[in-house]
């Protein structure tokens, strides 16, 4: 059996989780907060960062979100992920690197940072210079993904991709948080509630961070 | 034919340029400083980063170093730099992620933000005070290098891989930009200057960035 070290709000977990649960592959969770800098995580990823995947009886341990999902994509046949001609592959990874990157840079950290960690652990209020800036490039990002939209019925192409899960897995953190003004963005709205019914993204709309609440359109696949 | 879109201190074309050398593919090089947010750039990158591939007989722009990388994983056989079984091929995506994200962020892009672009742009000194942490975490990093290379002849295992160009590219930064000390890293230094010696490192190494001089043992191969 796998173990997935993760923690609810983090964004590069959600991703992998949708992946193992688009391909059937069953897991187990572990909550792990890497702020706590608990050693014995350390001793398992130098790099002191969920997602980290396990499985003892087979001697193998994964680090890093995108090596875990070409990992799963290699070696489980269902649902591929990252699919088509060499273009096709490169234009998924191109998605999956602007997500993981630009969106988390601009929009899932500083949110992280504002509305989870001073909350949680600093016991401050949020910067809301930090947060209108956050929710401005937020806009941005849902005008770049109706432009997508607009132009393909998935964000790398005709069919669902490793982007979609990664786009969906950080709009969603930044939902939670209440970073995502939908009004204006009727085409990339439209693209997640689609991926909110799904079985796969089900199980993560009904969790909870403690102590923080999100949005009450947040969990509706109607909203 | 290839054209590059890059600059000279960008750790992230560096890496594709040595896997292209590697791989005996050829390529024109253009230079593009995305600080300059030429608009030509962004139609063409949305995301305003170096690097950018394109082929234009063949139609095909490619963006993302590592969505570049396994471009041309996929497509030319020679020098295979994504090899093994898939446990394999994540231990060489684990590290490739270790130094474009770790490394980068604890040590290239400080370095470059301090001694490239406050000198070039701000015409600011360095603050001191950013140049020792990124200089104390650079050290760690070789710390870790040190200890990978004491278990196995190359990054990732018994063959050289992307791992192993990752990271050269951002030591190579980092090290005309005076920041690393190799005192003290003979397992670093030794692996590192295998690399320097390699007809792929040889053109990166004779290149400058106007304005700015690395130190003198920068290209020295027995340095």
């Amino acid at each position: 059996m796998w173990t997935l070290h993760h923690f609810a709000l983090c964004p590069f977990s959600r991703k992998v989780r949708l992946l193992l649960s688009e391909k059937g592959v069953a897991y187990e969770l572990e909550t792990e907060h890497p702020w706590d800098r608990r050693e014995e995580f350390f001793a398992l990823n130098p790099a002191g960062r969920t997602p980290v995947i396990r499985n003892d009886e087979r001697g193998v341990t994964l680090i890093d979100s995108r090596a875990i999902c070409e990992y799963f994509e290699e070696t489980v046949e269902k649902a591929p992920m990252i699919n088509g001609t060499a273009a096709n592959r490169a234009e998924i990874r191109r998605l999956v690197a602007l997500f993981d990157e630009n969106f988390f840079a601009d929009v899932t950290a500083p949110l992280m940072g504002e509305k989870m960690h001073k909350r949680l652990f600093l016991r401050q209020p949020p910067d809301s210079r930090m947060l209108r800036e956050a929710m401005r490039l937020a806009d941005e990002h849902l005008d770049y993904i109706d432009y997508l939209i607009d132009n393909r019925p998935w964000i790398a192409g005709a069919t669902m991709s490793l982007a979609d899960l990664a786009a969906a897995a950080q709009v969603s953190v930044a939902d939670y948080l209440g970073g995502i003004d939908w009004s204006g963005h009727e085409q990339a709205r439209g693209w997640y509630s689609v991926f909110k019914s799904r079985p796969s993204f089900r199980p993560l709309l009904s969790e909870r961070m403690g102590g923080i609440h999100p949005p009450s359109h947040y969990a509706e696949v109607d909203a």
